[in-house]
């Protein structure tokens, strides 16, 4: 399937000169959004990961799609304020400014294989923050899924250690 | 399985005097996590619905898993401000003042049957902002699925019309 063809861009959205990849169309037709599970799938072995980390928020919804169909339990990584309990965080660089990520203490298993699911690869800051969460709790990273690259941005280099792939790759 | 028993009770979060109903411990456990979709897929015939709409953003990880199940589509209705491309908006209130949703104006075909799936119900109102916004594209909500029902904030008296089924009660 040319997932790229699914894929809508938005001129000026969220601010005038940003060219928005939208992925709803993705969402909203049975056959692609069942293709990117698939493809997860058959990228990462179901015996290669124990649990599915997702980021807020399109992250959850391509994450748990992989959860459910490869049976594994789900984790969730959120905006700082979000998550009740103990929680640990990780403030990382974005374009203006910094951004902080949340995960629950007791989310991750010491010793658990962990698949960080997102929609999109921009620099990989929020990625490479999600892993160090899930590091400092004991889990090991074993793979990074995104369905979408913006490879100019050039975050594949940050994730470089994390067997990080994308299935859609804009240059 | 007592689903009840997975979900975890933290005092004070979001502030203070409000006793929230973390899901989390649900999302961990594969075997929990499988059984809210199984379970809303039973009480949802795969026949009776077209695609499944996740409400942002703990919506969208229970949603996303019972649109993979069942292989549906998914439709997103988020906070104001967050959909790219053109949208609809319904206001609606909140405890204290009011609070927005959002829907992409191409989300929904004239006569596709959705099925809206939200973590919680409260007083409703979120759910009947976005059962406005599908039924003003042309569709038509033919259910509503939520983990946790708060009974004693009366959310399913506003429902009633829409066929809403919750999987763990609190009384």
């Amino acid at each position: 399937m040319d997932l790229k063809k699914k894929i809508r861009n938005v001129s000026d959205f969220p601010k005038p000169g940003i060219l928005f990849r939208d992925i709803t169309p993705i969402l909203k037709d049975p056959k692609a959004f069942s293709y990117v599970a698939e493809k997860f799938a058959e990228i990462f072995p179901k015996k290669s990961f124990d649990m599915v980390a997702g980021i807020e928020s399109r992250g959850f919804i391509f994450g748990a799609a992989l959860a459910a169909k490869t049976g594994k339990g789900f984790i969730i990584i959120r905006k700082q304020g979000k998550l009740p309990g103990e929680t640990i965080a990780k403030k990382y660089d974005i374009e203006y400014g910094s951004a902080t990520m949340e995960i629950q203490k007791d989310a991750v298993r010491k010793g658990d294989r962990v698949l960080i699911i997102d929609d999109l690869l921009a620099t990989g800051g929020t990625a490479q923050a999600a892993a160090h969460l899930i590091e400092k709790l004991g889990g090991k990273v074993v793979g990074m899924g995104f369905v979408i690259e913006l490879a100019m941005l050039k975050g594949m280099k940050k994730l470089s250690k994390y067997n990080a792939k994308t299935l859609v790759r804009y240059t």
